[in-house]
C-alpha cells in the first residue's frame, strides 16, 4: 500500500445499525481501506448519551454528545440518528463543510429530500443513502445509476419487515392479527410504537424515496396514499388462501399516462398477490423489490429488509464509494435533475379488486348485485356465494372484478353498501401483480 | 438546463445489443442528456460491414468501417464488437486517449481484464462493464459499490440463459436434450455454434468476472472448474424431479478457508437445486444470482438474462454513469486493488452429491455398496433402488450423500465403477443451495 490518504469518519448515531457500522470500522479498518484506497480513520460517535447500553461494546473515547464538533473536519459523515432534528441539521453542517454524507434516514429523506439533495448538489458533495430503503439489498444505487439508462414505468415490493413478518405468521400459522403482533414484538421486529409499521408509515417513506429516485421527480411523503394493515384479519388471510392469495403490504410506484399528460401514482397498501408470485414466496423479515423498466423488462432485488449488522453493510458500502470519490477528486455526482410529476390522486389507479359481502342468503341476492357492480361499469370476473359461518341466514358474496379504475369501484362499493341486500362491504382489497 | 457539456459517444459495434444502444442513443436523447447532466452525442458507429442487416434501422451517415478514428476523440466508447481482437486494441487506444470506456465484452474481460483494469487505473479512466454478467440485471455496480463495505462469502446462480432455457423446457415439458436445443436454436436462444453457451464457456467466463470482483482477486478464464449440460439427459431431469430436484446450469463463487491459508473455488457446472429453493423457479432465458455476503446476509438479483434491448439497459446505465463522472471531474473510480488469492482445485470443494448407479439386482446388492461407500469415508444420507426401466435384470441405486470433499467422492466413485455389482455409474450430480 503506497502513500494512503486518511480520511476522518465521524459518525451521528451508535443505535442498532450504527453500533455495528462502528464495529466494522474499528475491526475491518485494513480490508476497507485497501478497498476504499484510502485509511478511513473514525474520528468520534455522537451520541445523546455515553453511558447507554449498545448492542456492541464500543471505546468509550470515541463517544462524545458534541456532534457539532465532530463533524468539523470530517470528510465523511454518517448520520444514523434517525428522526427529523437535529438529524437534518447535522447533515446540512456536514456538506457545508464539504463532507460527504451517507445517511439511512427514511424519514428524514421523505419529507426534506429535496433540500438536502439541492443543498449536496450546490456545494459538489454527495448523499448516499442505500440503507435507507429495503435494508441491505442494493436498490438505491441501481436505480440511481444501473438504470439511469432506461425508463421505469413501476416498481413494486415489500419494503417494511415487520408488516411482513406479521402477514406471513397469520398467513403460514393461521395466527390472529394480536397473536402475529405480540411475537413480532416480542423478537424485535416491532417497536414499542409499533404505528409507523402497522400504518405503513414507513412503507410509505420507503416508497416517496423508491419514487421520487425512479421518476427524476420530488415525491413527499404526504403524496404517497397510504393504507396500513390494522384492518387485516386472520379470515381476511383465510378467504384470500382459498382464492389462491396471499396478502403483502406493497408499495406501489408507478407512471400513469392520461389525456392531460403524464403523472405518477405511489401507494402502500395491503393488497391480494397469487401464490405463484415470486412475492408471495417472500417470507419473514425479508423485503424484495420488483422493478419494471422499458428496455430491461422485470428486475427483482431481494434480501433482508431490516437488521443492525445487514443495514450496516449498506452504509459501509456507501461510506468505501464516497471515500474513493474523495480520493478521485472531482464534485460528487448528484442525482439527475427531478421535475415535478403531478401525483394522481388515487381514484385514478387502475388494478383488480375482490370485494367480499356479507348479504342475506336469499334467492335473487347474486342477481341484484351483480346488476348493481355492472350499472357502474365495473366488469365481473368472478363471483362466489358461500353460506357465512358466523350469522344464520347470511351469505358472504365474494366479487372479482377485471381491472376497473378505483373512483368506478369505490363508487360501485358504496352504492352496494347503500343496498337493501348488502348487510354488510366485509372487506375491498386490491389484485397486485398480475 | 444550462450550458450542457456535450460529449462525444463512440459506438463499436452494431449487433443485437449495440443497435438497440444506437437506437437509444438517438430516440431518448433529451431524456439521457438530462439525467446525465451532459449531451450525449453519437459520434459514429463502427461495423465490419456498412451494408449488413440490422434488428434496428440506423442512419447511414453514422456507420464506419474506420473504429480506430472513431476512438480519437471520444469521451465516450462502447465496445459491443464481442471477441478478443481488435476489441482489445480497441479499448486500450480509447482508455489512452482519454475516454472511459463501456463494455458487455464477457470474453475479453474474462481472458484480459487485469491488463484493461490496470490500464485504466494508470491513466485515470474507467471501465464499465454491467452487460457483461447476467444481461440486464445489475449486479456488477452492487457487487463493486453496494456491497465495497460487507465481506462476499459465496455468489451462485444462473448466468446464462440459453442453457437455462433448455434445462427448463426439458423440465417442464418432458422434452429430451435434441428437441428442447432445437427450440431453443429456433428461437435464437442458441448460436449456430452452441459450444459456448452448451458447455459452460459463456457461464465461466462470467463466473470470473464475479469472482474477481467479489474477492477482489484476478481470476482469469483458466481458472474456472468448467462442465456443460451436454452429459444432462431427460431420464436426469427424471430422476432429479423424482427426488425433489431440478438440475440448473450453476455458476459458483466461493471462498474456502484452509489450514494453509484463504484460496477461493470458482466452477460452472449442472447441479440439482431443490424445487422449493428460488432458483428453481428461474424458468426460460431468466437469470439470477445470489450473494452471500458476511453483514448483508443473503441477497437475490433476478431478471432478463440476455436479449438486445434488455442488454441495452445495462450498457445505457453505464454510458450516463461515465458521463456523470466526465461532468463531475476527477479521475475514474478504480475498482479496489486486487490480491491473487489461489484458485483451488476442483477435489477441495465440499457439497451434497447424489450418484446414480445400474447395478445387478440381486440380495446384498446395496449392502455392498453402501460398504465401498462408507469405506470411502463419505457419509449416506438416503438410498434407493429401484428396477432399471431398461434393462432387464438391473436395478438403479440413487445414493445421496452427506457434505462430503469432492476429492473423497470421485475417488469413492471410482472404486464403485471398479466393483464387480455396479455394471455402470449413470450419473454423479453435486446438490448446491442447501
Amino acid at each position: 500500500m503506497i502513500d494512503h490518504r486518511r480520511l476522518r469518519v465521524a459518525l451521528l448515531g451508535a443505535g442498532s445499525v450504527g453500533s455495528q457500522v462502528a464495529n466494522l470500522l474499528l475491526t475491518q479498518a485494513s480490508e476497507l481501506s485497501e478497498r476504499a484506497g484510502a485509511d478511513l480513520e473514525l474520528a468520534g460517535i455522537a451520541v445523546r448519551d455515553v453511558d447507554a447500553a449498545r448492542d456492541v461494546d464500543l471505546p468509550r473515547e470515541l463517544l462524545t454528545t458534541d456532534a457539532e464538533s465532530l463533524i468539523v473536519g470530517a470528510d465523511i459523515v454518517i448520520e444514523l440518528m434517525g428522526g427529523i432534528e437535529p438529524a437534518r441539521t447535522h447533515i446540512l453542517a456536514a456538506l457545508n463543510s464539504g463532507a460527504d454524507v451517507v445517511t439511512g434516514n427514511k424519514a428524514l429523506l421523505a419529507t426534506h429530500g429535496a433540500e438536502i439533495f439541492d443543498a449536496a448538489d450546490q456545494l459538489g458533495a454527495s448523499v448516499s443513502y442505500e440503507a435507507a430503503v429495503a435494508g441491505a439489498i442494493p436498490i438505491i444505487r441501481p436505480l440511481k445509476d444501473s438504470l439511469a439508462g432506461d425508463r421505469i414505468q413501476r416498481i413494486f415490493g415489500i419494503v417494511n419487515g415487520s408488516t411482513n413478518f406479521i402477514l406471513d405468521k397469520m398467513d403460514r400459522e393461521g395466527l390472529s392479527a394480536e397473536e402475529a403482533q405480540r411475537i413480532a414484538t416480542d423478537l424485535g421486529y416491532l417497536e414499542a410504537d409499533p404505528t409507523l409499521d402497522l400504518e405503513g408509515y414507513d412503507a410509505a417513506q420507503k416508497a416517496a424515496i423508491l419514487a421520487s429516485l425512479a421518476f427524476h421527480t420530488h415525491v413527499s411523503l404526504d403524496d404517497v396514499h397510504r393504507e396500513g394493515i390494522e384492518n387485516i384479519t386472520a379470515d381476511m388471510i383465510d378467504g384470500a388462501r382459498r382464492a389462491g392469495f396471499t396478502i403483502k403490504l406493497l408499495a406501489v410506484c408507478e407512471r400513469l399516462e392520461g389525456e392531460d399528460g403524464e403523472s405518477i401514482s405511489v401507494r402502500v397498501y395491503p393488497a391480494l398477490i397469487s401464490r405463484e408470485h415470486p412475492l408471495a414466496s417472500v417470507h419473514g423479515g425479508n423485503n424484495a423489490v420488483f422493478v419494471e423498466a422499458a428496455a430491461a423488462g422485470d428486475l427483482m432485488f431481494y434480501g433482508a429488509g431490516a437488521g443492525g449488522i445487514q443495514t450496516a453493510s449498506a452504509i459501509m458500502g456507501d461510506v468505501v464509494s464516497a471515500a474513493r470519490r474523495h480520493i478521485a477528486g472531482g464534485v460528487g455526482v448528484g442525482e439527475s435533475p427531478r421535475q415535478s410529476l403531478p401525483t394522481a390522486p388515487i381514484g385514478r389507479i387502475m388494478t383488480r379488486y375482490q370485494v367480499t359481502l356479507e348479504v342475506a342468503d336469499e334467492p335473487g341476492v347474486l342477481a341484484q348485485i351483480s346488476g348493481i357492480v355492472s350499472e357502474a361499469g365495473v366488469s365481473v370476473a368472478t363471483v362466489e356465494q358461500t353460506p357465512s359461518s358466523d350469522a344464520e341466514g347470511r351469505a358472504h358474496i365474494v366479487i372479482g372484478t377485471h381491472r376497473a379504475r378505483e373512483q368506478a369501484l369505490s363508487d360501485t362499493v358504496a352504492r352496494l353498501a347503500e343496498s337493501d341486500v348488502v348487510e354488510r362491504v366485509v372487506s375491498v382489497l386490491r389484485v397486485e401483480g398480475e
